[in-house]
Formats: structure tokens, C-alpha cells, sequence
């Protein structure tokens, strides 16, 4: 039976991605995620911006130089990357790494953009789409939002319907159907210790 | 948006077989999963023998003649059947069926080989492998079953062995740790929940 490893089946850890469109609750549900205690390594987002008075380096984000930053894209060291009104965000590597080779499944949230280059950076991602129970929801989430003019207002929702429909490129559908998402927090849960259940699991290469 | 279906998220249902080799459990995990009153449909099997004081027809078993059974069979109509010391014992597929245009999940317990068959007939069945915690538990689990000659325990052992190999057919395995089988049948119920969040459903065709 030497041939055959099915006595050892140390769970592999898992690279989850939250993703969906804007104002359906994706920071909202890693937030909740976090406040349950979950046992999972939570992103922390890298940027080139000056800390603000209490922001902790390695907690609230990686700080660093608009060079380092520069530096770390070139090497490939960035999961996803993005600048935003001219400051630098993105996700290094390496925390993903470390975290994945102390055997912790690490989360991350992302836009539907970034999770499809997740998707082709590290194609045994697990991609889940969290979504609201209907489009008139969606619409009230950016609505409630507040701040947007009505043709900005307009454009988020276009946007937000567009997003929806890249729904085919994830492996799970998570709907988003209380405002305290314990549902959809329950939802992921499961998700990840079925995966754990996998014959063939998803072996995340960085 | 009516070209996608993102808001008709109703669960497509599942047919679930639980597989692994002989001695493992998979009899219990059924029994603790009715006894838990878990949302599914158990199947049950036919068979050409006769009733037994106290068991109903459509309950224990599906009571058929031999000739009933054999049309059954070249009608395609049985998922899954064996003759075991002279007498047919089968799957038949109406009541799956019926009970998937209910919209209710479908689990059945089949033998490694038969597993096999299902997989072949229905592509899209979740194959789910019963194993136990290490290969000495699953010789100790058995010996316990007594009734053996020493000769006979060993040709179990080494079929059981063989069994394991088939593993890689599967989906999902879940280990057998306890003897209450609480664990592995939170683990059935777990895949099956987040089976319903697949982004592209199993849908069976039967």
C-alpha cells in the first residue's frame, strides 16, 4: 500500500478569494470572518501611502516606498496590484507564502478585475462570488452608499451589473442575504472545510 | 442582465454515493445520518427475495419477482444491481429520479466497484469515500466483525486494500475517525452544502 498516500491526508492549505461586485459586502464579510476568529490568514494589503496616526505596519497594511513597491511588481512579487487616485495597492507574495507553509488557508478580498488575475497568476485559487439575493438589493446597497451624484450613481450600478456577470470564471456562489452575513459567513465556512475534503486538492504554487 | 441566471440560485440537487471499503462504516454513516433526520432521500434498494416478518415494501426494500427485476434490468432501469448468493438486489432509477424532481438530494451507499458503475451511468453523481483513520484501524474494524476464518479475514483484509487504491475515482473521502461517526457525517453534510454553492452545478440526467 506503499504506492498510495491515503493515510496521509494533512489538509492542503487553501488561497480563498472573496470576490463581486462593488457594494455587496465583500469587506463586510472578511470583517466578519475576522471578528468570529476563523482560523485563517487575512490579507494585509501592501501601499505606497504614509501611514495615518495608529495605523500598525503588518496590521491595518504594508507600508512602504513608492520604490519598494515599484521594485516588488517588477520581481513579480505582487498577487494583484492596482493604482488608485496615484497610490500604489496591491498584495506581496511573500505573506501568502509564509502563511500557506505554516499550513493556515489565507484569505483575501478582491474586485472581480483582480480575481481574474488571481485566477490566471495562481490557477488553484479558490474563487468565490459573493452576490446579493437580488438585483434591486444591489442596487439599494450602492444607493445607501451615499455621496454619488445620480449619473455616478448610475454608472456603479451599470458597473456592478457587468461585474455580475463574470460569475462563470469562480468555482462558488455565495448570496449575501442578511445585513449581518452570518449566512454567507456560514457558507464560506463550509466551503473551505469541504474543500479540505477534496481527493484532489487545490496545491497553491507561489 | 436576462441573459444570466445570477438570481436564480435555487440548489440543484445531488445525487450522493457513499463508497470505501468493506468494514469501513458506511452502513452506520447512512443509519446516523436518518437517525440525525438530515434532509435526503435514502435510497432504497430492490431485492428478489421475500419479505421478512415486519418489512414493507418501499420502506426496507422494494419487493419484486425475479422476472419483475431481470425487465428492470434490460430496461436499463436499475442503477446499479449485483446477484449475491443467488438473489438480485438492485437500484432502481424511478425512485431517484422522483425524488430529484423534488428537489431533494439522493444518497446511497454502494461497494467500491459498484461506485464504479455509478460514476459510469451518471457522471455527474458526488462520489464520497468512507476511509477509516489508518489501514490498522481498518484490519482491527474487520477482525471485530468475527465470523471469519483466519483465511477468509485475510482475503478481506487484502480486498479492502485494494479498495483503497480506488480512491482517486472520487471526489471527496472522509475519514472515519470515531465510532459514533459524528465527524464524518458532519463531513457528508458539510460537501453537500457546499456542493449547492458549485458555481456550475452537478446537474444528474437519469
Amino acid at each position: 500500500m506503499g504506492e498510495c498516500n491515503l493515510y496521509d491526508l494533512e489538509p492542503q492549505p487553501l488561497l480563498i478569494v472573496i470576490s463581486g461586485p462593488a457594494g455587496v459586502g465583500k469587506d463586510s464579510l472578511i470583517q466578519h470572518l475576522k471578528e468570529r476568529g476563523c482560523e485563517l490568514h487575512f490579507v494585509v494589503t501592501a501601499t505606497d501611502r504614509a501611514p495615518r496616526p495608529g495605523e500598525v505596519h503588518g496590521v491595518d497594511y504594508f507600508f512602504f516606498t513608492t520604490e519598494e513597491f515599484m521594485r516588488m511588481k517588477q520581481e513579480g512579487e505582487l498577487l494583484e496590484h492596482a493604482i488608485v487616485y496615484g497610490q500604489c495597492k496591491g498584495i506581496p507574495k511573500q505573506q501568502v507564502r509564509e502563511a500557506l507553509a505554516s499550513g493556515k488557508d489565507v484569505i483575501m478580498r478582491v474586485d472581480v478585475q483582480g480575481a481574474a488575475t488571481v485566477r490566471r497568476l495562481v490557477p488553484e485559487a479558490l474563487l468565490i462570488f459573493l452576490t446579493a439575493a437580488s438585483e434591486e438589493e444591489l442596487e439599494q446597497r450602492l444607493r445607501a452608499r451615499g455621496g454619488d451624484s445620480p449619473e455616478q450613481l448610475e454608472r456603479r450600478i451599470a458597473a456592478a451589473r457587468e461585474e455580475m456577470k463574470c460569475l462563470d470564471d469562480f468555482d462558488y456562489v455565495v448570496v449575501n442575504r442578511d445585513e449581518e452575513l452570518g449566512q454567507a459567513a456560514d457558507d464560506v465556512m463550509v466551503i473551505i472545510q469541504a474543500e479540505h475534503c477534496r481527493v484532489k486538492p487545490r496545491v497553491v504554487q507561489l
